[in-house]
C-alpha cells in the first residue's frame, strides 16, 4: 500500500513535506502513523486549585447526581457497583469512580486494516481526527448546502490522502441524502473501502452500534475485534447531569465488543453548564468519569477515552462561540484532571463560527487546536474541515486544517538538543559577520530543518501579485482539494471482504423502509 | 483623559469589551494599562537541554567572539570591563556577561505621558505594542504602497483607539514622505501627540537616539528622564555575532540616559545563524547578552530588555517565513534563558509572510503570538498590523491583531478558580437535565464570562448572509478601522509641551537640507 514503508514512529522530525517532496517529487509527502510528542503538556493550574475541582466534581456527583434515562440496565449495574440509585437519578460517593476507573487502559492501539496506520492512543501520543458531525458542507465554488454520501466518500479520500492526518474519523458529514436507518452502514463501508486508516463507528442507535462493530468484524474477523480495538464510538453526555439511554446503549454496545467509547460532555457554559470556567470543567470532569466507568462496569478493562468539549456564549446573541480564549484555557485545565485519571484524553479540536475559510476560520481554528496539542489530548477529533461552529465541513477549511495539522507536527517535535543541532562546528567554521548558507552544518541539515507548508504564500509581493495571481490562501486551498480529489486513489481492499461487507448491507436493508427521522 | 479611570490593574478579568459595551454602549470598551498574567509560563526544555545551550553560548562567546565595528568607545569599555579585545573581536570568558547583566533592573517601569497608561515591563507583565519598521503599508481599497507620515500618525490613532494594545510603539511604520534625516523628529512628535501612551524613539544614528530622548526630556522634564524610563530604542544585532556601531552607540545613548534598549538579534535560521533551533537559540542568547552587557557597561542599572527574533525559511524558494512552528517553539526556550538572568523579555509578535488579512495571515499570526505569550515575554513587539513578512503594515490586519489582542488579555487571565467560579450553587439549584441560563450564578457572572470579538461573526448562517451581506472578517476590519479613524480624539496636550516640541523640530531642521538615505 502506498504509505506501508512509512511506519517508523518519530517524533515528526522526517515528516516534513518540504523533504520529502525535494526528495522524490513524484512521491506523496511522508507521514507518521501518528505524533509522539516531544515537548511537555502545557499544565496551567496548580495542585491546590486541581484538588478544588476535583472536590466540587465530588459534590457534583454525591449531592446533586447524574440521572441515567431510558436505560434500566445501566441503572442495574450501577446498583451492583454500590452507587445510590433512586429512579433515575444515580449519586456516587467520592472515590467510588476513580476506583471503578483504575480498570481502564491507560493507553491502547486502535488497529487500522492496514496495519501500518494503526494509531496509539494514551501516553504522549497525538492521533489527528477529522471533524465530525455537521449537516452541511461548503466549497468556495458551490457555497452551503447538505452533504451527501458523495461528499462523505470525497472527504474520506480528502483525509486519507493527507500525510498530516492519522484516522478517517467517523461522521466526516451527515450524508442526508442515505436514510437515516441505513446511513450507518453506508457511513462505515466508506471508511473501510476509501480509507486504509483507523475509523469510528455510529452511535445514534444502539443497533446501529452493534451493526458498525459487526462490519468490523467482517474486516478484522471476530476473535481478533475481541481482543482488540478497531472501531470507536462517540458519544455525548446530554449536559447538564443527563445520560440518555441512547448514549449509554450505545457506549455499552462498545465496551461489551471491547471497543473503545469516546465519552464527550458538550458543555456551552452558562446553558448546559455554569458561565464560569472552573465549574464548567468540574461539571464536565463528573459527567465524564461517570461515562467512563460504565463502561468500565459493562467490561472490565474496555478501551474507553476521556474527552471533553467546553464552549462560550456570545453575550449578545447568546449564540455558541468557538475557538475563544476561555474553552481553550479550560481543556488546558482538563487536561491535568484526565492525566491524574491515567485515561487517553480527547479534546476539543479546530472550531470556528466563520461561514467562510478567512482570517477569522483560521484564527479561531488555530487557538483550539494548539489547545488541544497543548492540553495533552491523544486523541484530537475536528482536527481538520469545521465552518460555522459545528455545521459545516468546509473543503477549502478542511485542506487548510489538514496543512496546519502538518506544521503542528513540527512543533510538537519540539526543541532537539545535541551536538548536531548546537551547531558548534558551524560557529566555529563561520565566525562572525559572514553568514550559514553553504556551511557544512547547514548542508547537512537543511532538508530536514522547517516545516514547508504547500498551502502558505511565502514568495515576495512581486512573484506573488504578478506569477501568482495575488491568490488568498481559500482560493489555494480550493485548487488542492479538486486536484487531490482528481489523483486520489482507492487503499486496496480485498475483494471477498469488500462482497462481504456488502453483502451485509444488503442482508441488514432488503425490504427495510427508508426511515428519515 | 478619556481612560483616566481605568486604571486599577488586574488579570484583565474586568477588560472585557462585551460588558462594557452593554454596561453603557456610549462609553469605549475598557482596557487596562497593561496584563498581569495568570497562567504560567510554558517551559517546554529540560534543566539539563538549557545548560546545554547556555554552554554552548558560553562557547560562542569565549571561543568564537564577538565583533564590535565602528564604537571605539564600546571596544574601550569592554577592555575596562575586561574581555578579550583584538582589533574589532571581543571575547568573554564564561560568567562574565552574567556577572554585568547582575546590575539591569528585573522589571521597570515605563511612564506614559498619561500616567494611567505607564507599563511595568518585567516579572508576569505583558505589554502588547503595534509593529514596527516596515517600509509600505495596505487596505483593501488602495492595496499595497509607501507609507506615509498620515498613515504613521493613522496607525497611532488606531492603536490608541484599541483598549487591547498598550503601547504606540515606535517606526510603525517607515513615513517615506519625511527626509531621512528628519523623519525621528515628525516620528516621535506624531506620537506623543497623537497618543497618551508609551512609546518608542530612533535608533538610526547616534544623534536621532539623541535627538528622540531630548524630545522626551521636552514632554517629561531633565530631571524626571533621568531618573525613569520614559522612552525605549530597538537595536538588531547584526547577526552572525556582529555588533554595528550605529547600534551600539544608539543603544549606549539610550543607556547613557537611563532609558530602555531593546536588544534583538534578528537569525535567519540556515542565513544568519543555523538552520537547527538550539544552535540558533545559543547564538541568539550569546549576542543578547554581550548587547544588554554593553547598557550596563555605559550606565549600571540602566533598564534593558532582553529580545530575541527567530525565523525560519523556506526551502524551496529560500524566503523567509514567519509564523511557522520552530520559530514558535524556539522562543519558548528562549523564555526559559532570559528568566534565568532576571532580564525583561521581548519576544516575537504577530507575523505572516500572506499579502492578505486572509486565514494564512491569521492562523501564522497567531502561532507567533501565541508563542510570545507562552513564552513570557514582558514586551511584545509587533503585536498588530504586519503582513508581508516585515514589509507592510495592513489597515485591516491591525484592527483584527487588537482584536485577538483583545482575546489575549481573556486567556492570560487563565481559571480563575474560587467558590463563585466553582458554581456549586449553580448545581445545587439547577440540577441535572435543565439549563443554567436564569440561574442565579448565570445571572452574577456572565457579563464578565467570556470574551466577545467586535470583529467576528457569531451569528446563525441565514442572518450572516442575508442580513450581514455574507461578509469575511477582512471586510468587517475594513469598516472598523475607518470608523475608528472617523471618531478618533486627540488626548489633550499641554500647549506649552506642544510649542517647545515644535519649536524643537523646527530648530534641529531650520537651514538643514532633506537626506533621503
Amino acid at each position: 500500500m502506498a504509505l506501508a514503508e512509512d511506519t517508523t514512529l518519530d517524533t515528526g522530525r522526517r515528516a516534513r513535506g518540504g523533504r520529502s517532496n525535494r526528495r522524490d517529487a513524484s512521491t506523496k509527502p511522508l507521514g507518521v502513523p501518528y505524533i509522539r510528542r516531544n515537548i511537555p503538556t502545557y499544565d496551567i493550574l496548580s495542585e491546590e486549585n486541581l484538588l478544588k475541582i476535583e472536590r466540587t466534581a465530588d459534590r457534583i456527583l454525591s449531592e446533586v447526581g447524574i440521572e441515567f434515562r431510558d436505560d434500566p440496565e445501566a441503572i442495574e449495574l450501577w446498583k451492583k457497583a454500590g452507587a445510590k440509585v433512586d429512579g433515575l437519578l444515580v449519586k456516587f460517593e467520592p472515590g467510588m469512580l476513580n476506583e471503578i476507573l483504575k480498570s481502564a487502559p491507560a493507553s491502547f492501539t486502535q488497529h487500522a486494516r492496514n496495519p501500518a496506520r494503526s494509531v496509539e492512543i494514551g501516553g504522549s501520543n497525538v492521533v489527528f481526527s477529522p471533524a465530525y458531525g455537521s449537516p452541511f458542507v461548503m466549497d468556495l465554488d458551490k457555497g452551503r448546502r447538505y452533504g451527501t454520501i458523495e461528499d462523505f466518500r470525497n472527504f474520506i479520500k480528502l483525509a486519507q490522502s493527507s500525510p498530516w492526518l492519522h484516522h478517517s474519523g467517523g461522521t466526516i458529514c451527515e450524508p442526508v441524502d442515505v436514510a437515516v436507518n441505513k446511513r450507518h452502514l453506508h457511513m462505515v463501508y466508506s471508511h473501510i473501502k476509501y480509507s486504509d486508516r483507523a475509523f469510528m463507528g455510529s452511535i445514534t442507535a444502539e443497533e446501529r452500534a452493534d451493526d458498525s462493530i459487526d462490519m468490523a468484524r467482517i474486516l478484522f474477523g471476530t476473535d481478533f475485534v475481541d481482543r482488540n480495538c478497531v472501531i470507536l464510538g462517540n458519544v455525548n453526555v446530554n449536559s447538564p447531569l443527563v445520560w440518555d439511554g441512547t448514549m449509554t446503549k450505545s457506549l455499552r454496545a462498545y465496551a461489551r465488543a471491547n471497543q473503545a467509547a469516546v465519552i464527550v460532555p458538550f458543555i456551552l457554559g452558562g446553558a448546559m453548564g455554569p458561565v464560569t470556567n472552573a465549574g464548567a470543567i468540574a461539571q464536565s470532569f463528573a459527567e465524564t468519569m461517570a461515562g467512563c466507568a460504565l463502561t468500565q462496569l459493562e467490561r472490565k478493562g474496555a478501551p474507553v477515552i476521556f474527552g471533553n468539549f467546553l464552549s462560550s456564549m456570545s453575550l449578545r446573541s447568546g449564540s455558541p462561540t468557538f475557538g475563544t480564549p476561555e474553552p481553550a484555557i479550560g481543556s488546558m485545565v482538563i487536561g491535568q484532571l484526565a492525566r491524574r485519571l491515567k485515561l487517553p484524553l480527547r479534546c476539543a479540536g479546530n472550531f470556528s463560527n466563520s461561514k467562510l475559510p478567512d482570517g477569522q476560520a483560521m484564527q479561531e481554528g488555530l487557538m483550539s487546536m494548539l489547545s488541544a496539542v497543548h492540553c495533552g489530548a491523544n486523541f484530537i477529533l475536528h482536527s481538520a474541515g469545521f465552518l460555522d461552529g459545528l455545521l459545516a465541513m468546509s473543503y477549502e477549511k478542511f485542506v487548510m486544517d489538514a496543512d496546519l495539522c502538518g506544521a503542528l507536527h513540527s512543533y510538537l517535535a519540539g526543541v532537539v538538543v545535541d551536538d548536531n543541532t548546537l551547531a558548534m562546528d558551524a560557529f566555529l567554521q563561520v565566525g562572525p559577520g559572514s553568514h550559514f548558507l553553504g556551511c557544512d552544518h547547514t548542508m547537512r541539515n537543511y532538508t530536514s530543518a522547517f516545516w514547508d507548508s504547500t498551502l502558505s504564500d511565502n514568495e515576495p509581493f512581486e512573484k506573488w501579485s504578478e506569477e501568482g495571481g495575488s491568490t488568498d490562501i481559500a482560493t489555494r486551498a480550493n485548487r488542492q482539494w479538486k486536484k487531490t480529489l482528481a489523483e486520489y486513489e482507492a487503499p486496496p481492499l480485498d475483494v471477498a471482504t469488500d462482497d462481504a461487507l456488502k453483502d451485509f448491507i444488503e442482508r441488514k436493508t432488503r425490504d427495510i423502509p427508508d426511515a428519515w427521522y
